[in-house]
């Protein structure tokens, strides 16, 4: 296997964490987003949307997109479990990740990349430019006001955010709401649950890479 | 079980075909986003964040977001397999899901629900208002002509979106195409992979619902 990586982004850091919750020692090429190295043409040979992060399998599948390497990973070492282990469990890990990745990670990305001059029209990643749209930007943090929220009341009915043990659906969370201090947005003081919630997580050896 | 459906909605329409193509025979509860029924007090007690499908299970966990339905479906019916059979299948298909869902469904939805009055102050799903953005709708559309354009290539390359057997995938796909509609885009003429492809997936008994 190869990972393709990038030591500064939010969506590859998801794929690193699950990698190492899963006790793999991966072939990892570095492709720096801040050098443009995602749009050379070496790199566009290995993934033609030009997206981080990527797994390419033993068996020459290219996997893009975190969904893809996280499912490909839990059914080739099911140890330990990080995707559920019962049919709701299994359920609830995506139905999480995917409230965390639509109410999350995309207002996150979309307050940035629509605001921050180093992405001027970089507004969505990939191939194709887009000029930024500051009303979506204002919109996005707006939202992730929202889900803040949403997270303290998960979290005031659930220890992990998919259920009683630590999943996807929490590596997914995390890098988001740690990533939201580049909006300069933080979890807010009262969301108290939330607070113990990201220092449990944050002290897992997965999550220093 | 239970499901909660919407008729008119795509992301409803993907967990019904879904279920169909399981052979399943699910108690369903038609909730009209026309008539504003997923903001009832009554629905916000099964779904508090307002949106649809839903999915019951018999152990009483409440799924919403499809991919949390389809994950829960296919652990209890494994057969015949949607999500993939084998590791590298498994990680293709939620890959493709994935891109199917971020690069052609939600610009379908920022070009509908930023434009249609419909939906003033409607811009996104669920229980927070928030303003149109025209510039996003105008965006949308420019994405969802790319899409149709990444769509034809894969097409080039497998039958299916995912490879070589109907999945998940195409369930996305096929209804996010159709559901084009309400945009005035369609599949383009020169694009015959994917036209080839839309009329085997539309001729199932599962899209007749």
């Amino acid at each position: 296997m190869i990972f393709y990586d990038c030591s500064t982004a939010p969506n590859p850091r998801r794929a690193r964490m699950f990698i190492a919750e899963k006790g793999l020692n991966i072939e990892t090429h570095e492709i720096s987003i801040a050098e443009g190295a995602q749009l050379s043409a070496e790199f566009r040979a290995v993934n033609p949307r030009a997206t981080i992060p990527v797994l390419v399998t033993d068996d020459g599948a290219v996997l893009t997109e975190n969904l893809g390497i996280a499912a490909y990973l839990e059914a080739r070492f099911p140890e330990p479990p990080l995707m559920g282990r019962t049919a709701d469990e299994k359920g609830l890990v995506l139905m999480w990740n995917a409230i965390a990745e639509q109410q999350g990670g995309a207002p996150i990305a979309e307050a940035l990349r629509n605001s921050h001059p180093a992405f001027k029209d970089r507004a969505i990643p990939g191939t194709v430019n887009h000029a930024q749209i500051p009303k979506l930007a204002q919109r996005g943090r707006e939202r992730v006001a929202s889900f803040f929220e949403l997270l303290e009341a998960r979290l005031n009915q659930s220890v992990y955010v998919a259920g009683d043990v630590f999943t996807l659906a929490d590596i997914s969370t995390f890098v988001f709401v740690d990533f939201a201090r580049v909006i300069k947005m933080r979890i807010p003081e009262g969301n108290t649950r939330t607070q113990v919630w990201f220092e449990i997580v944050k002290a897992r050896p997965s999550a220093q890479l």
